[in-house]
């Protein structure tokens, strides 16, 4: 061992998440692996035991440089979220488009004063490497502060060659300074650009001759991820893309179903894709169909939430038909501007009726699936990496419940406690300006 | 002068809210006295002057003693959040009620297991004084690091002499030892409690001829409010306890037309309520007759998300019909527990349309009116309490649009920043658990 040990011990309530070696379906959801007044071990920046606090080893407790007691504390530990569909890689704010949305212009309305996708490509477009590389550096420390260890990181605001090499780049750019754990996904296919709203064969040629093998010789994603919907990519479109990007080793990604029941569901668990995200629309053929694959459903309740869509997606269909469900912010500054997965917790079980342990279910092991990461993140198992969240609070239920807060007061990444601990110290802040404290009854 | 003044110069965007010396209606919530590059100076609690950063008054910067120059920095300064709907005195967390009713079960299913109102009045009987006062003071740091400076602090658990008389000294003992403002409310009309199921007249009685006067004796409360809805207090039991309360000093408030178009509304304009909140059911009538007497709504958008009623608040209606809208948070554990007024912006906006401006408006000076406090809170204007929130944004929108994230880095009330301005420090904490840090475009 070169690195030192550390032991977490005495937790109030520890959320393992243990179960199957792969997406969690139906009643699977329910399943936290529950310890009342458990314990940790992280060495190596892995989790190396979990259990009872009495039942640590003594071998293993000698061996602990550092014990970090939380007896009597009513604290929540879990494995940190991953959230599994993000958009991080942009260039400025669109609050502009958000007071016209609500003051009530459609999506074609707002487009058509030049705002959208399209808009954030054109900011794209102006900014540098470098200022792409900073804007995702400024939100990572907020990721990691709202208890999320790992996100999915799209690009899809370049839509050109140089603007999506730009994207990935800043994206892999970024990795290097900060823990935050990133996943690049190439989303070239996020909308036709202007300049080929009537040459759809050109921009399916540039993206297929020109961005996949840059992006595949510069390592540059894991995933490719086509918007496929109504008035973006048709599905054969989409088959067309995700075919050539598996030839250069991308595994699928879809944003299927948003707008319109468009097969997108069923063409995913055809292509053997990790996931299918959005799905507000999916038909019961869709259903089936992931169903019969597990293919993950990535749900994005935030984005229904915050368009004020009439349906949010079927969550209750979906599990109980027997696809595994995760949830995932769509981090984005067009349809949803929040990385806070807490939040999102909150409006998946008020809004979809997801339970509690579903939710935490879906923000944590499945997400990790979601990302093809299921074998090392998303649980707290030994091997897995040391990636944890301490809440707050006394239940886990309080932290959908208990809603608008950050509970998170501490996010460990890699075995590293990103806060030190330090709201054990015991010169507690009296002004709640550090934690969100919630009731210890 | 005796106490030591401050000067907080050149900030970004500072909103005053000054305006007519009355709740805002109509076109004027679209008003936020907005200054680019404005500056505001405290001295003795109070502002002292309000204007642009190049106005400043030599003489009156020659006395300041302290300059506080944000000059640069991307952030909006408003008036603290006046949260004027509010039952902190409870004992004890619901998350198993939350869990139940996501699963389905209804609001009867609920009580019938012991569950809703008579649920917490059952453990606040249980609970000591002591008990209560520890957990207002819990949430109170909670409430001040979201940017809330002055909150209603209702009774309404207790439903007996005692009982209603402990949360109300208990929010009394707890104003002794938070600088968050609290205005009290008697609501021993909150629901009739079990034993005077089929005896209203005897609880009736209870209330007026026992509650009120120690409540009036002991000048525990401002205001008096009553649960006037279907299945709670009629409209002619709620003008009885009314009329007796304004005997007694205490002038009325109304939770109306939650669940039903009950009448309530136009009662609180007969009556001249200072306001009449909830309101998701209120009928035409009830607008007009709201509007004539410019009664103040005070709107609830978080209890109709967290219960995921079919209709929010109709706010539209009611600002285009003239009746001026307050937000406030509902804060309590049953139908809506969360505190942060952030996130009902973000509510109002995207799901009753309201615009930033409005909200922001509903959320400081509407929300002072609605606790007959706009003479001294709600607006940075001279001789006005020194109330403020500074918020790490570069527009006051994005304070709704990034949603799910406290923007709030200091909150100052009375002249007292609560976090010592210690986001200005220079040894920036990278791991942004400290402050949600937007984006700076």
């Amino acid at each position: 061992m070169t690195d030192a040990n550390l032991a977490i011990l005495h937790i109030h309530q520890l959320l393992t998440m243990a179960g199957p070696a792969r997406p969690r379906v139906g009643a699977e959801m329910n399943g936290l692996g529950l310890i009342a007044d458990g314990a940790v071990i992280l060495g190596d920046g892995r989790i190396r035991w979990v259990g009872p606090s009495s039942a640590v080893p003594d071998d293993l407790r000698r061996q602990c440089d550092r014990i970090v007691d939380l007896a009597g504390r009513p604290l929540v530990v879990l494995p940190g979220f991953v959230d599994s569909h993000a958009h991080p890689a942009f260039a400025g704010t669109r609050e502009e488009e958000y007071e016209l949305r609500i003051r009530g212009a459609t999506y074609e309305e707002i487009a058509a004063r030049g705002g959208g996708i399209l808009n954030s490509a054109r900011r794209v477009a102006q900014a540098s490497r470098e200022q792409i590389t900073a804007n995702i550096l400024h939100y990572a420390p907020l990721f990691l502060a709202h208890g999320t260890t790992t996100i999915e990181a799209k690009s899809g605001y370049g839509l050109s060659v140089d603007g999506e090499l730009k994207l990935l780049r800043a994206i892999r750019d970024a990795g290097a300074h900060t823990p935050l754990e990133m996943v690049p996904t190439f989303l070239g296919a996020h909308a036709y650009p202007a300049e080929y709203r009537d040459d759809h064969r050109g921009y399916l040629n540039l993206i297929i001759h020109d961005m996949l093998p840059r992006v595949a010789a510069e390592k540059l994603a894991v995933f490719c991820d086509v918007f496929c919907d109504r008035g973006f990519f048709s599905v054969a479109e989409t088959a067309e893309i995700l075919e050539a990007a598996a030839r250069f080793g991308l595994r699928p990604k879809i944003h299927a179903d948003e707008l319109a029941p468009f097969g997108a569901a069923e063409l995913a668990a055809r292509l053997n894709a990790v996931g299918a995200d959005h799905l507000e629309k999916i038909s019961p053929a869709g259903i089936r169909a992931m169903a019969d694959q597990r293919t993950v459903a990535g749900l994005l309740p935030g984005t229904a939430f915050n368009l004020a869509l009439e349906h949010y997606p079927p969550a209750r269909a979906l599990i109980d038909g027997g696809v595994p469900v995760a949830l995932a912010t769509d981090f984005n500054p067009g349809s949803c501007f929040t990385l806070n997965m807490q939040l999102i917790l909150a409006i998946a079980c008020t809004q979809m009726k997801m339970s509690p342990a579903e939710a935490l279910t879906a923000a944590t092991i499945n997400g990790a699936h979601a990302l093809d990461q299921g074998d090392r993140l998303g649980s707290l198992e030994p091997g897995k990496a040391a990636d944890l969240a301490v809440m707050d609070c006394a239940d886990y239920r309080i932290i959908p419940y208990f809603f608008g807060v950050n509970h998170c007061v501490e996010t460990i990444k890699g075995g590293r406690p990103m806060n030190g601990f330090a709201f054990l110290a015991p010169t507690a802040d009296t002004t709640g300006f550090r934690s969100a404290r919630p009731a210890s009854e």
